[in-house]
């Protein structure tokens, strides 16, 4: 094998159905429906590259089940996971830097023009940033916000799209952006009836005693976190209890630990909620952290 | 001028930056924010193209106001008004195609690997459909949804994005599917506290005598329609009294007339309300639409 004399600091992108392509190139119609519309789903998951350029990729299996759910959801053909399995092979044996990074997939309902037509598929790996990983260290500060739905808003109501990773973040988006203008790293959703929900693009986790809490899925709407559910399966077999309960704030002022858990950053500790300081949980977050593989 | 051999039914692509694009070419990156968080909003107004070719746009300034409103509240940069008139016109000068057409802006944040970069700026025209002009004749079967929210839930709760017309519609999509599963051709959402909010790409307005009411915006999250506030003017000309006022699914099916009102269909009565008819409003409709220009 040559090694190319490629940046390994670029990203690494692959089309289904065209392959890898230059990460600049534009490679969606602008009547994708992904565009138009946020209507497609997505994943993110880990790649860990060692300095002899082998990969591990987190929990790849339970992110493409997954995203089959999501589109399950959204009405989309099941996604072809042979097709999808031979794009990440394509554009992982192109990625050379050793560390961490993301392996994102992203899946649109294809184009306007051709309905009924081909789903758009896009995978791509991108070196994990500074911020990520400080993150993960240091731990986080966050704001809560009202997400403005109740705790089983979602129950019967489909089209509201409940535990679907849709393309559709902008609220996501916009507030992360109140919580820079709070002084805060990170979001903490909370329902209308006074519990806490889930981050823009994570899990919350608390600890009390030696059980682990998170919000349940279903009537809330959050998603099913893959690196939650892994953590709680680990911390199960290492002495922790693990439970799916309503928590709210005051739970997570009075817990021995919180934290917000996703598959880049891992097991973040919250330090700070809503400008208070949380308990020091620093071992907790080592062995947790350790539980999920980060 | 000579006017090229085109296929006239095929869409005309503007792109900010790069002019006229042929419709089919990729336009966008696979890290545009556009596609990845949704993050962006757009416009769409029609367009009435004569038989020798010279296009009249509804409320162009109007809907390039709102871009600026819903750029303003998702902390983009302010649109550049000529740059978007210059590329409008653009689109226009090689959409030949008589009858009615559909003029659409997007605007996204740009790429993720370029934080602060350019924007991404499309332009599109596309023939309006059969079906709208259909629904628009004959009206349409509405079935109600329900929308997770209250119609307070958007009060002092920027991040939520209420009045903004965002690209992450895929709740939206979802919900125009839920309705065609019961056999409806439009969703009209309803608040947890009994409201009627408004249909994913529409709003509501009811008559009750002489006079016409809609969904006040600001705590319900409803986008501030321009075809149902240029129909509320033109109609407080006309004999009618107007009233921006929470009404609720019990008042529409006593009411003398139910339409959904948009940029592209124009004034659609609603014959049908989750199975049950409602009240025949043929004369009203002939009225109201003259009055919004369709």
């Amino acid at each position: 094998m040559t090694k190319r004399p490629t940046d390994t600091t670029l990203p690494v992108l692959g089309v289904l159905g065209a392959g890898l392509v230059p990460a600049d190139d534009p490679v969606l119609a602008a009547d994708d429906l992904g565009l138009t519309r946020g209507d497609g789903c997505f994943e993110a998951t880990r790649v860990v590259t060692s300095e002899s350029g082998s990969h591990e990729v987190d929990h790849l299996d339970a992110h493409l089940d997954r995203l089959a759910v999501s589109c399950a959801l959204l009405a989309l053909p099941e996604p072809d996971r042979e097709r999808w399995l031979e794009l990440v092979g394509q554009v992982l044996t192109e990625w050379h830097r050793p560390g961490e990074a993301m392996l994102k997939l992203m899946l649109t309902r294809g184009r306007e023009s051709s309905p009924g037509g081909p789903i758009t598929g896009i995978a791509s790996v991108t070196a994990t940033s500074e911020k990520v990983l400080r993150q993960r260290q240091r731990g986080i500060g966050v704001a809560t916000l009202a997400r403005g739905t109740a705790s089983n808003t979602y129950t019967d109501a489909p089209w509201l799209l409940g535990g679907v990773k849709t393309l559709s973040y902008a609220v996501n988006v916009a507030a992360l952006r109140t919580a820079t203008e709070r002084g805060a790293d990170d979001v903490l959703f909370t329902s209308t009836d006074g519990f806490v929900l889930e981050a823009p693009t994570a899990s919350v986790v608390w600890l009390t005693g030696s059980t682990l809490h998170t919000t349940p899925h279903g009537g809330t709407g959050i998603l099913a976190s893959i690196t939650q559910q892994a953590l709680f399966t680990e911390a199960e077999g290492d002495g922790f209890t693990t439970d799916y309960a309503l928590g709210t704030v005051t739970d997570l002022h009075a817990a021995d630990g919180v934290w917000l858990v996703s598959s880049g950053r891992g097991v973040a500790r919250i330090h700070t909620l809503d400008g208070s300081p949380l308990r020091d949980c620093a071992e907790a977050t080592e062995r947790l952290s350790k539980l999920a593989g980060f």
